[in-house]
């Protein structure tokens, strides 16, 4: 793994942290830009708290490569999962954001309803890991889970877990960190706007015409604005190719 | 475009990232002080991260002035479409503050509650790109798209656009600050006390009243604070002259 | 006035403006420590920036006493009024904070349902500018406002006033600036409370009782840890004498 | 008591002002490590300000150990009656947080709807000081108050306090912080669920299969984040032993 891949995996957790997406908990990660059958994420540790030296390199399966002593994620197979059911992803936020909770335990659909919103796509399902696990403490400890939970994902960018919180899949670092903090807003949004009354949501051809538009620049915008409040350096370069359009 | 002029631009830019009324996203320009026929405004970055070399000036069908390599908001023609049919009208805000989008799609009409909010006057049209472009992006990214909008905005302060934020139109930058950050209270204000019962708006003749007798002073007073807490340097001299009374 | 008195009424402003009470707007006084009939009062500016040299006195009439130059607020007649009718106060705020906006527009009564915020009584009366004065811009610019003002206050601690914020008056600094911060927590609370269902309010005999057993050592603990927050020394000499038991 | 310990409280103090979760009032306590029959507390402090030399020894019955002119809570009899009645507790905290006092003076039970949140546990009484002791200030003052609200907790881990807060009491100082945070937490996720629609809670069998498999690894990592927040030192080493399971 390169210097410049881990140095923006360390931002994007520090940005995570500093927008309020992730606290002690939640996670990002990285396909491994040489090697597409592994994937970067911290050992267990708080996003704010994160440094280089923290970053570990997975197999799809959760095996730790060289971990050197250091403690993973009881969670990664979140992330392996996604990857592996996923060419297209190149990056996966695991995220607890307090506004996402509330419409994964009730029956209002989350869905966007500004335009900065959209890359949530037009449908958001609710994984509950009881529906085939039973009774458990709701953690994604096994391969079997990870894979259930990226078999309701599908080829979406966004699933919420119920009673946990969600996963957020995109084709760059930039865009999952973006679409995780836009996510959040949403729900605000929709919660409020619930509390008024019927809400005109965007229409299925704006979100499709927001997701064949949009350039990276948006995103790098969000990021160098990002970097500045999380007291990171803003490296022009992003780190991946080409945009998700679903 | 003299100095101040340029410093004030920036610190506006500041004080609206510092009160939360934009994000990565939202800009405000003002006319050119000495060309009516231009407006000037940031490169496209967050408003967190702007400094004075990157203030742009633009022909008012959106055309840059000397762009030198510099990249310009996709969306300016909001603010040229405003300029154009608003000879009084020497400062736009454009902004995504978050209490106001559920008031952008819900049937509740945004009106003034509390004495301070009321340079929104006493009624907010609320603009749907849909309507004439059916849809889009909702990004208003042609000078045709902006024409429109300006037309909805009429000769008020404060339009409210569907699914997107807001403009606010006034004659001078301190005010559109004031008007932007105190329409984001009210918004907030007003959600909450729906949520207690029948409210009390200002009657149309105390928001006469308050129209009438403000004086530059109220936009001093919060200047000087907003500076403060934006970690800019107040200048005691305001940049342009009479206030708007409509 | 003495060195002691001006800079516990600086550090009362920045409190307030530290624990968002104030924003650009509302003031905080004292009634002369050495002479009844003047109270002392900053120079219209925003509490957050003022400093000892802001710190005028005025007649109970509102007449500024050795202005030297300096502008004073519009609505100093709050202040003036209530010390005329009221001999035992000797501190007011006068606020705008957010939480208590929806509680003077609504028919919801403000009323006390934690501990801290009983200070505010049973019952907190609105006053309506618009009830004796018409459709104004809703300041208080007058000392006939004033007295007004004053006479729906009557002998209690707060009222709210209609669109546009309160007056908290108490015996010390201390409790006032104590006041209108719990004032503002127990609306937020209510607010709260009243999306799940009826709210079990304090009985009278509580607020009673927590009134007559509360010593000055409450204000003490909590206006040290305010100084701390708004980066302000803290004095353990409490300005005033006696608590307020009404 | 220890330099480790006592560090530990004041740690523990710092980070529940920093969260939020205690302002100018509100305590946290530590059995003495050494001697089961007494419990540590800091002085009458705000939590923010409190240093080593603040913290005091207490008997079970609330008389202070070597006061040396300190003076203590009067509530501290909540610690101590709690003590006393759960030998397995090592750690109390007595919270104001805002997003419970709602559910202590309304009919909507507070429920875990989130895993982070299950160490409340499946059922949370409230204990209302005037059903025994009728009309009071509703502070806990004497032994016999704090043996009735220790009474009302039962062996649970935490108890809602009507029109005043909770007590929160655990194995070790990190559970009870921890516990205290993330009820917050669900407090105000089900304050906004709740009007979003009927709500799915955890199930028994969730909460006892996360409170049978957690691990003091996730009290570590949480602590050390909280510290960071904090701006104290952290710690790796944790104070006390064996986690509870109730």
């Amino acid at each position: 793994m390169d210097a410049h891949a881990l140095a923006e995996l360390v931002t994007a957790n520090r940005i995570l942290a500093r927008e309020g997406i992730v606290d002690a908990f939640g996670h990002v990660s990285i396909r491994h830009p040489g090697q597409a059958d592994r994937y970067c994420l911290s050992r267990a540790r708080a996003p704010e708290c994160i440094e280089g030296a923290d970053i570990m390199e997975f197999a799809l399966d959760g095996t730790p490569i060289g971990p050197r002593g250091r403690k993973p994620y009881a969670e990664r197979y979140i992330h392996g999962a996604i990857y592996e059911a996923r060419p297209d992803v190149r990056a996966v936020v695991h995220t607890h954001s307090p506004g996402i909770i509330p419409f994964g335990v009730t029956a209002v659909p989350l869905r966007p309803l500004m335009h900065m919103c959209a890359s949530m796509g037009t449908e958001v399902p609710i994984w509950d890991s009881r529906t085939a696990f039973g009774d458990t403490n709701l953690l994604v400890t096994s391969a079997a889970m990870g894979r259930d939970l990226a078999a309701a994902l599908g080829q979406r960018p966004v699933a919420l877990m119920r009673g946990h919180g969600a996963v957020v899949a995109g084709a760059s670092l930039r865009e999952v960190v973006f679409n995780a903090i836009y996510l959040e807003l949403n729900a605000n949004l929709q919660q409020r706007a619930a509390t008024l009354g019927e809400i005109r949501f965007l229409s299925d051809g704006e979100v499709r015409a927001i997701l064949a538009t949009r350039s990276s620049f948006t995103f790098e915008r969000a990021w160098e604005y990002w970097c500045q409040r999380a007291g990171q350096p803003y490296d022009e370069r992003p780190m991946e190719g080409p945009l998700s359009k679903c």
